[in-house]
């Protein structure tokens, strides 16, 4: 089933989700926050099939959110590591996590973030203005240029 | 093409993504956002086959996050209104938008978000941790509960 291209769309969000649209990419990406790099540990922990997860790393490589780089231990190995453009999907991540942990049945705990220096729990995030002032979801609105009303 | 449920994942991204992690998904919540609520309307600004709209927005009034009402101006319509499920998704289009905005090439503007109420546009989302220390995203740590492993 081929879906239609939204990377032209006028829209970032369009934009963003014809790279990350989709489950895998944000799983695999989710496991390279925790650190792992090669593939046979995101088989491994995802439960993914070789050729999906191939294809997804290829996507994500290509995409500018992931980088190949020789492993320095084994010199037959690849790493897949963050590019700053992936890393800075973490915000999404969070985002979807913290909205995933309020309104959908856990099992158990789920995956915590934390400030990695004290440990401190992250508080959901915080929408601040230019003004500096701080604003409840409520207070902001989402302005759609008429250009995008196609996208 | 059949895909693995997340629905019972422990881990709160997949289980997040298991309602919302395909792009119509998330666009019919853009256009929710913008305050879109009627069939014809979704359909005309996303340009979406019907049979396409209809699952989603069956799905996603299944999921919660979509409440039908009826119409008020028209007793034959029925309107599709966000839910509190609903409009918290608000953050993830956001720092979407803001990731989409900053990573990928955009033809002109995008959508903006502001203050509703003085106009001024919102800041990158902020991470503030539970001792109200401003964080970057590199002082941000994801700790997965080793039975989160499997998700």
């Amino acid at each position: 089933m081929k879906k239609t291209s939204l990377a032209d769309a006028a829209c970032p969000i369009a934009r963003a989700l014809d790279l990350v649209g989709e489950w895998w990419s944000l799983l695999i990406l989710r496991e390279a926050f925790q650190g792992v790099r090669r593939f046979g540990e995101f088989e491994r922990r995802l439960g993914i099939a070789r050729n999906m997860l191939s294809t997804r790393l290829k996507k994500l490589t290509e995409a500018g959110l992931l980088e190949r780089h020789p492993c320095t231990e084994d010199a037959r190995e690849v790493d897949y590591r963050l590019t700053p453009m992936g890393r800075e999907l973490g915000t999404v991540l969070i985002a979807l996590a913290q909205w995933g942990q309020r309104w959908t049945a856990a099992e158990g705990g789920g995956p915590r973030f934390v400030n990695r220096h004290s440990g401190a729990d992250l508080q959901p995030l915080q929408f601040v203005d230019a003004d500096g002032q701080v604003l409840g979801l409520r207070d902001v609105a989402m302005l759609l240029e008429p250009a995008l009303r196609q996208a």
